[in-house]
């Protein structure tokens, strides 16, 4: 390689970190449907919010007038310890693809945790700790979230506790040692510390729990203990303005090298990632500038905007949380459990939601994982990251669209989420490895079951 | 924290990659003892070491003369996928500490093989691939070394037998599955696919393995398979030299915001990682300039440096590799079970030993497990980074620095290396949060039945 060319990796500054975070719906033309009260099926007002969010949270979970939202100077300075991230440029993955096209990738896997839930996890505890709260509560399926969580209320001396679905906290013990090195409390759900939990148990005491159950066990202990609120790591519109950073700092990153996404491309289950990776592009596109084709990649076994609907519906299995009007497969669908990466969640981020409805994000496209994982195998062995299956349906994306480039002659750049790391989901490698893996996709049946829950809200 | 202050990371450009490894055995003034054919007790030739290893290491192994030696491009082009490293302002942990130190790390954790073996790795891969080499073998015990040589195999498609101990693969089948996606051949030691393994087979079917019986199978079938070499990823002269790019960066990043560290602090087990970390620095000291003080630490369960003898000794527990002059507990010496961190080795690098018997390494000093794990886990809730059990060694050394210079007053600045992470080491996290960890010091009775086995070599 040539020394004059674009270096593997551009990094900003740590001066150029945003100093605010972007507030997409203040660009959003079209209605943002508001979230509705599940009993009165009314917006949600921020009092009707505050027994389960942060005061500071509420106002950002409802903010559609302010495009830009000041990033305090606690959190800069904890985003300093990570971020910027680097944009990285996959030269030896382009060299093995014989492909014409520029590959690019943001890389969120660098810290601790794993993953891009840290630019919320920190935001949320900052919150929280600004408010003279004690702790927090949340609920972790995989550990993703849970973990980002406890490194960010390790950091602000905050208490944390945690609701791990039973089966994962046995299967994955060390996701729980983590947890707890910094310093959370780690109950496997359904526990007897709450009312749901009790009643779950009661039920079957060997329930292996639900991430729906354990939400719900989460937001109990949060109302009912002085000093708590709970959080949550996608999906909410709070959640996609924090993770506003990752396309911001892409941008600004693309701008020093003088280049400008034709493609950009992200995983989506809940879509904090892919919220946060277009955020500053999808300004272009919503003021009428050039602009990239976006495209969401979502699981074939759990295809929310490939097959679902887009409906008012429930936020949780449990059916108890408030509506939004999303991408659904209804609240009752549970992709099945040989569904190997994140991505499992039955409906999409409202945002994302609207903005495919209404053309903005061009694609969604689903992909199985046995594919997955073959792509992401080829990403390890040249790029030298071994990535999160969830961030490997980007990947397979992204190395299909590099081959149409082969086919067409065209040198695209493309930008793709590199959301996380898979270092702990190697038992879904091994399955893959060891041929085992299959692909799960459901059946019109099954997901027909999962429309029939959806309840008949207009808007 | 201001904007004009040094960032918390110091980030090198890729231009700045060193383009030549350091050869510190050019500068080293005291004999550095050759290492002597078990057999003869001569010392090892070329040719002599030309079946185990590749021809280009050999050179590098032996070379006592050349003080840079180019780094070629292509590793330079693989180090750019995640070097530089950056050298770490833990501004975090020095607010914690309350301390008027300066406290920097090197950190080597940010890349999948989560250590700074890759550097050594890519290495010894590139230059079997450039002989026309078919594959290579290695031994590994918890796989931080087996992943950093798969992932390099894995690049230049070069084929991988690792030979794993067998306990560690049924304990850690995860590191398994990692190198497996890398495209490694992992074989559980003892095999039957090897002469020695079969005999420890034949006396032992249920053994659970030893590092020494790993190494004697990968290098049996090394020296016995058509286009194979060994390679090792510590302890070796060329090891040394390939790790020296930590040092080299780590002083040139100080020279980038004007400043050079009083002590530099790092890990030792085998020592390739503090043989790197103080590379540069260690110039200094040689050519009479201003040099830090340098610590070396060391597990107080496997002290070689502070309860050894400075003594010819094989390197491997079997005792059929060559002897070295170096710090040993004896071949046969074998740390507890109970102890988590790597840092096992039964001796020490020959160029560390020789330093340090020479006052060039100013300090070594062990630490036992439990105020490791204390340290490591007061670093991860302020740093944001959960360390590797080794690496919480130089991390232990650094805030007891830290500590005396609050008492002092004084403003040190304090370098050490954080080598890698702890992502694969949370069993021992867990065995420290659960309050089940205790140090593993070994009685004076113990040393002298290691002692004991040291052979009686002049020299």
């Amino acid at each position: 390689m040539s020394e004059n060319q674009i270096p593997y990796k551009i990094y900003l500054t740590e001066d150029e970190i945003p100093r605010s975070w972007y507030n997409i719906r203040a660009d959003m033309k079209t209605d943002h449907r508001p979230i509705l009260h599940p009993g009165t099926l009314q917006p949600m007002t921020a009092e009707e919010l505050a027994p389960v969010f942060c005061d500071e949270l509420v106002k950002q979970e409802l903010n559609d007038k302010d495009r830009f939202i000041e990033i305090p100077e606690a959190i800069r300075d904890f985003y300093k310890m990570y971020r910027p991230s680097p944009l990285v440029r996959a030269y030896c993955l382009e060299e093995a693809l014989k492909t014409p096209a520029k590959l690019y990738y943001k890389y969120e896997g660098g810290n601790t945790s794993g993953s891009h839930k840290l630019n919320s996890a920190i935001a949320q505890a900052y919150y929280a700790k600004e408010q003279g709260l004690k702790g927090i509560t949340t609920e972790t399926g995989a550990g993703q979230w849970g973990t980002a969580l406890s490194m960010a209320c390790g950091y602000f001396g905050l208490d944390l506790k945690v609701f791990m679905v039973k089966v994962s906290a046995e299967q994955k013990p060390y996701r729980k040692a983590v947890m707890e090195t910094f310093g959370a409390k780690v109950t496997p759900s359904p526990s007897d510390t709450t009312n749901i939990g009790r009643k779950m148990l009661e039920a079957d005491p060997n329930s292996g729990g639900s991430l729906g159950t354990a939400i719900s066990e989460a937001v109990e202990v949060a109302v009912t203990t002085e000093g708590y609120k709970y959080t949550l790591g996608s999906v909410l519109n709070q959640v996609l303005l924090h993770q506003s950073i990752i396309g911001q700092e892409a941008k600004k990153a693309f701008e020093k090298i003088d280049d400008y996404p034709d493609l950009v491309i992200g995983c989506a289950g809940g879509g904090s990632n892919l919220g946060g990776l277009m955020s500053s592009f999808m300004a272009d596109k919503l003021a009428g500038k050039k602009a990239p084709y976006f495209i969401a990649v979502e699981p074939a076994s759990c295809p929310s905007m490939t097959r679902g609907k887009f409906a008012y519906d429930f936020c949780d299995t449990g059916m108890v949380t408030p509506l939004a009007k999303m991408y659904t497969l209804g609240a009752t669908f549970i992709p099945s459990s040989n569904h190997a990466g994140g991505l499992r969640y039955h409906g999409m981020a409202p945002i994302l939601s609207q903005l495919y409805h209404d053309g903005f994000i061009d694609e969604a496209r689903a992909v199985g994982q046995t594919d997955v994982f073959k792509a992401a195998t080829m990403f390890a062995r040249h790029e030298g990251t071994l990535p999160a299956p969830e961030s490997a349906h980007a990947i397979k994306a992204a190395i299909d669209e590099a081959i149409k480039c082969k086919e067409t002659g065209e040198a695209k750049t493309i930008l793709f989420g590199l959301s996380g790391t898979g270092y702990f989901d190697l038992g879904a490698y091994m399955n893959y490895n060891e041929g085992t893996m299959t692909d799960q996709i459901p059946t019109d049946e099954e997901l027909e079951r999962g429309f029939a829950a959806i309840p008949p809200v207009e808007g």
